[in-house]
């Protein structure tokens, strides 16, 4: 018997068909609102028409399709991801929770299943929040979190949000409109590659989130003394960058030590920074992230206290400014079973696991039962143009997310 | 009894008035060949003159006074320093030398001393090789060690040495002919500031300096792989910065425990360097220094085995260049017992000290006998404003640059 991939093959057809939009020739860039995310909002809100669904993009620049259930005005399952991307991107980051709901409702039309919820179909614009300094801008306007000054916000050029919106074809002053009623959602799923190399190591190719990981990020400030390399015996320096590379091993130690938690120095930068000084200052930045709230807020403590101890015994000066503080969100525990329910029933044995990274589940979850569906990347790799997935995963995921649909059918009441 | 401080005073008033030549306002820049550097050399040159010297500017911009002795033609001593600086510098570092040799010359002929050799001061002009690619270049044009291919060389703006020394008012085609006869200079002796702590800790104003350590400069490469910091549990990372900050700390151990030596991690950079993303790559300077090139050596070997253990246990890439490989020098037996023997004739108690910075009597030791004589500055603080010298120190340095002449001149077959 041949196995039948039509789903992954159209779900991979589609992915790489929307790569081609891109600000930036020769790699994929699609920053929020630039013409690259309006050209693939075009071409993604086109494939949602062709398959049945009233389609608009929104005020923010999120593509929003409906389809009727058995009767019009039915709450709505949500289905979806987003289309933005980060600087030198995957293909799959995003895009596969959009296509994948694509594909997933067109095999449903072709049953000829009649469900008793509508079918929503999104395509959010901002999850990278690389462009604006803005945090799940799109996702957080229909769960009425939208913050009014993230449209004076300015991207690298000096451009506001509010400009690049209104140039979109978006309206800045509709989006306090877009809040939706939670009467109105039934739940929200979404599929996403894992972005890291669980379900590769645990040879499956799906795996049920169990919650989006709190993050708690800060920057840091070692203070010693710059003097001159070949002058100042090893026994009088206040050498910033040695403090630094200690904090940077207590971070790495802590972090490994606390349960399901990751901790990271990602940018580190060193002053004056010369071959023949001794460094005065290094700045580094902190991410700490746990799927328990209490798990990383005792984290966040070890690792201020490591540091605080280091400069004592170093006599160095050392600062830390927290600049982003979001709690953890735990997904909702039915859309969860319905998901696991579904992969089992394909002979899978989906691991739940934390997602380290933030998604538009986690804005949606304010609002309605949010549940994701990650699926196996190679190597754990993302952010990257190496990012890949299997036609193979990519089939699965999509029909244990129609066989989801479907048993969400069967037990929502008519 | 009021101290005399006559020959400290004028050592401070003639450095404070040579400060006034920069090539930045506000603070002092005096890059080799620049205008500020034309203008202090030409106020060296009249102080000179003033002295009874005659001065003339080399080929490559060094400021060079002779004095005859009893009679024409005698082997000279030579003392100096340079007037060149570091961006951002403090007054002391070369312009002691310079004029602490000129007050000396100065109180010398005050005294009516008539020596069985000439003086000659030098005011070098490329010490800190900060503006063009060059390694010492005028102190190694009088040691014959020039390499032609300096004058090729580039300055941040694209001005070649050659084009700046030729508007300087130099000749690059003179600069072989430089070279000096070794059997025509007796010895040379550079006063300069100790750009380190170890006299202030030791409360002595003056040191010895034994030796001029070796350097050897590396350029190191972590590889690892970049990743989300959110997604890929700690265990299975390859971390660029959590092994370069072993490293680092491996360097400071090593270096610590090395007789003498000492080792620094000065530049350190992170790719990609995002806060939520683990370090792919980073990139780290090496800087290692010792009296003896035999622990240099071996110094060298260990970091580079403990680089390399780090990185296999750690699954990460390690690549090091050397682009710096320095012998040490050690300084003339003789002439540092002249200088010690002075200084305790005065009542000091000078230590013997490496120096871990090079200076042109590392240059000057390839063709004379060389001695140096190192002076406290506070907190050991250079190549910055704040560094600081009293006018009590200067004025024993001095007093024991005097009384070493005179030694050398007793000592001396007329």
């Amino acid at each position: 018997m041949t196995e039948d991939l039509s789903l992954g093959a159209r779900v991979m057809a589609l992915i790489d068909d929307l790569a081609r939009h891109t600000d930036e020739p020769g790699r994929l860039t699609r920053l929020y609102l630039s013409p690259a995310h309006r050209a693939a909002a075009e071409a993604v809100a086109g494939w949602m028409r062709a398959a049945g669904f009233q389609v608009a993009i929104d005020a923010a620049g999120s593509v929003i399709g409906r389809r009727e259930g058995r009767q019009p005005g039915l709450p709505a399952l949500m289905i979806g991801s987003h289309i933005d991307s980060v600087v030198d991107a995957g293909r799959y980051d995003g895009p596969l929770g959009v296509i994948g709901g694509l594909v997933a409702a067109e095999a449903i039309a072709a049953r000829g299943a009649s469900l008793p919820f509508a079918l929503e179909l999104v395509a959010f614009g901002d999850e990278e929040n690389v462009r604006f300094p803005t945090s799940l801008s799109t996702s957080k306007a229909l769960a009425g979190r939208y913050q009014p000054e993230w449209l004076d916000g300015r991207d690298a050029d000096g451009v506001s949000l509010r400009e690049a919106l209104t140039r979109f074809g978006g309206d800045p002053d509709g989006i306090a409109a877009l809040r939706r009623d939670p009467a109105g959602i039934l739940g929200f799923l979404e599929v996403h590659i894992e972005q890291g190399p669980a379900l590769q190591a645990l040879d499956q190719p799906v795996g049920v989130v169990s919650a989006i990981a709190g993050i708690t990020r800060a920057r840091c400030t070692v203070t010693g003394e710059a003097n001159h390399a070949g002058t100042v015996p090893m026994g009088m320096r206040r050498d910033a960058l040695a403090a630094a590379a200690e904090m940077v091993l207590a971070v790495e130690r802590l972090g490994a030590a606390a349960p399901a938690a990751v901790a990271t120095v990602g940018a580190l930068a060193v002053t004056p920074g010369a071959v023949n000084v001794i460094a005065g200052r290094v700045d580094f930045t902190l991410d700490l992230r746990a799927p328990d709230d209490a798990v990383r807020a005792r984290l966040v403590a070890e690792v201020d206290d490591a540091c605080r101890a280091i400069a004592a015994r170093r006599g160095v000066g050392f600062t830390a400014e927290t600049f982003m503080d979001n709690t953890a969100v735990v997904l909702d525990p039915g859309l969860q079973a319905a998901l696991e329910a579904a992969a089992r029933r394909h002979g899978y044995a989906p691991p739940r696991l934390p997602s380290g990274a933030t998604h538009d589940a986690a804005a949606l979850a304010a609002i309605a039962p949010a549940a994701m569906l990650f699926v196996r990347c190679k190597d754990g790799i993302s952010h990257n143009p190496a990012e890949s997935i299997t036609v193979q995963d990519a089939d699965a995921a999509t029909r244990v997310l129609v066989d989801t649909i479907l048993s969400l059918a069967e037990r929502q009441p008519a």
